[in-house]
């Protein structure tokens, strides 16, 4: 059932490994069928190196397991509140690499310092606000999704493709699981980056919105003048 | 004798230069059969790529060694001290990761900013306080372990696996000597991770006790609901 | 056509993953047939491990493609600024390294704080001004070019390889390609080690006009005394 | 002609590139026989991996090159007035390793911030004064030696086998070509540690004599109980 988005919910699971961005079992990725209402996710606590296209959980949007002999991530519900908030997206990722986690544990939004950051967030990367007590005692990981959607507010998700969930670390997303981690692993060297720049320079306030439009709209939308026709949209 | 035990003992150690904790011949890992009341552990000064099994020594727990023709570890009885104060342990782990021994050379716990954190550590990581002249001068391996085990308290030593030795560096132990270093590895990245976090807000004061809990117990303890049921509980 | 040049340009561009110096397809790498008047640069957005030296495209002076069948890099008017403004540069790269991206976006100037430097770097590497709206909005990539050659003024180009633009990254260039990405990757280290010393020493002021020359003319001009007669220069 | 010797100068000038101490041709070692008065060093500007025993250059205490065909490394004087200044040394080694730089770029002595430092470093690791321009236009390959023997004083090279030249980088030394490598890789290691140790506790003020003492002394010396009785002295 669903093999192909569960072989590609697999390599963008592994993608994930060899980006660095992970430690042991930590993070996870799915994807959307979305004309189905299925998706695929990594299982629970499993080692990447023994991980199998047939151990990739699939459950509908309430989290009904329709496939899969292993308990999926302990993060499905996050996944699920983003699928519902979010329908233009088609692949989730959480990580805890380390330099968005270093944003999300200081609270803090990243600011869009340079052009790198422009070419694929369409502004500051929002934090979330920390959960309550009684948000995370009742039902904790449903309302980090809330938290999510929350911080995006208004913003069009495909425009600003990650949160930083306050002590906690990112979650990203994009039209499919390997566009969401190609999002997480810019995001890190985002994070890094904006991290010194300010240890440099205390007071930076960022570039202008003029060249924050002109590296994000070259990229992407309707008049995006990058790349080949059909291949991948990071800068040259 | 005992060479089940010399085989994770000698895995655990090639573990930790694997994950990145050692600089030539620093670092130390050891293992203990609790129903003979014996240990195995590394050799001082033996390059890792040329340890063996039979390398590994073996000792009791005052330290007459019953197993090896090498010299043990010159930090011994620093792990004698911890398998005879902390009975639940299985394996302890000493290395100079370079985060880690950052703090320790700070003399600051590390306070728990984020859930990586939580997951494994469910407080702040305590530094001991540093030896006096006479302790230094005197049993000093020995009275390293008396420091570290006066750092836990009345901690449950399971649910704070690591202490660091001010001016030195950590120690870390677990229920067996590859779970040891596991958590030394995740010391090293949470501790990376901490000392960024107060770059980037230096009045940071950590995560809810109520985060806290719902991370450390979802992994740890009667009511994990955390992986699958015989798999490793790192978190996804 | 050119094939030699676009050998050259296609080795360039993969020292420069090599490097260290690139994330996906960031980074672009050109070098110049000066007796022509034509350049071969990196295609935009293909991935660097599937590219050819049949992709790498050519364009006369003022971007007319000569050869090859995919779109020039994005970037290409500001490497045909830099080449119409630089007589004696054989080669151009565009990087998003990461360090000399941080200074970018700090919209800092490198000080020379030592012979590392030195040895490339014939004074402080300079930052560009930010574009205005006007600039950004207009002949945005151009623009870029020109604010580069204002940044250098009066300099000689090849005693100052390197120039900083604000809020984006380094440009950098040599007497052909391969130099132009040596440079580059200096840059990075020399970048990476200034951030450092100044967080150590925030009042430094760099090295002193003696040593800065002498470490700068023992490698380069008509007095250089370094390395053997017919191989690179860089320092022993 | 002392084709020993060339072959472990090699050697350590390879396991300095392995150790990730050189960018480039960066970085020199070199080793010397006490009986004959003779010194192989590394050759000036050659790419290590086409590097050959007969490459490396021998010469006398006076700079007479006696053997090879190639320059050898520009930084031949500083290593003569080295080994003429402290006569129990076998090997040296200069390197721009990264974070030991940043120190001499900082102009700052590295202090004794824990026992990793003490493993190797008998206290504060000296940074010499600035050379005057007067050194510099001079001899300023030979006056580097001079102010590098200034800052040891009175102390015992084998007990302090580094220092950082201001502006510059660090020479370090050893007993042999290989020990003065290691004792390299050790400071940068303790370089690095020790600036992050500084940004959480910039008051730190280090350890004391005791320990100091205490953790030299088991490594170093007529009373050394570290490691097997062959076998070399790095921590375990």
């Amino acid at each position: 059932m669903l093999e192909e988005l569960r072989e590609q919910v697999l390599a963008a699971n592994l993608d994930l490994v060899r980006a660095g961005l992970v430690l042991y079992t930590f993070g996870n990725v799915s994807g959307i069928d979305r004309d189905r209402g299925l998706i695929a996710i990594k299982p629970s606590g499993v080692p990447y190196q023994r991980m199998s296209v047939d151990d990739m959980v699939v459950t509908d949007l309430d989290g009904r397991q329709v496939f899969g002999e292993l308990r999926p991530s302990s993060d499905l519900e996050t996944h699920l509140v983003l699928y519902k908030s979010f329908p233009a997206i088609g692949g989730v990722v959480h990580s805890h690499s380390e330099f968005a986690t270093i944003w999300a544990q200081a609270g803090r939004a990243i600011p869009a310092l340079g052009t790198t950051h422009a070419d694929y967030f369409h502004g500051s990367v929002p934090a979330t606000r920390e959960l309550t007590a009684a948000e995370v005692d009742g039902a904790y990981v449903r309302n980090t999704g809330t938290v999510i959607v929350e911080a995006i507010g208004s913003k069009d998700p495909l425009a600003m493709p990650a949160v930083l969930v306050a002590g906690h670390g990112p979650f990203c997303w994009g039209r499919s699981a390997a566009d969401a981690v190609h999002n997480a692993a810019v995001l890190e060297t985002v994070a890094r980056m904006a991290l010194h720049t300010l240890a440099l320079q205390p007071h930076a306030v960022g570039i202008s919105q003029a060249l924050l439009d002109r590296h994000y709209f070259r990229k992407h939308g309707a008049k995006a003048t990058y790349g080949q026709s059909q291949i991948s949209k990071a800068p040259s």
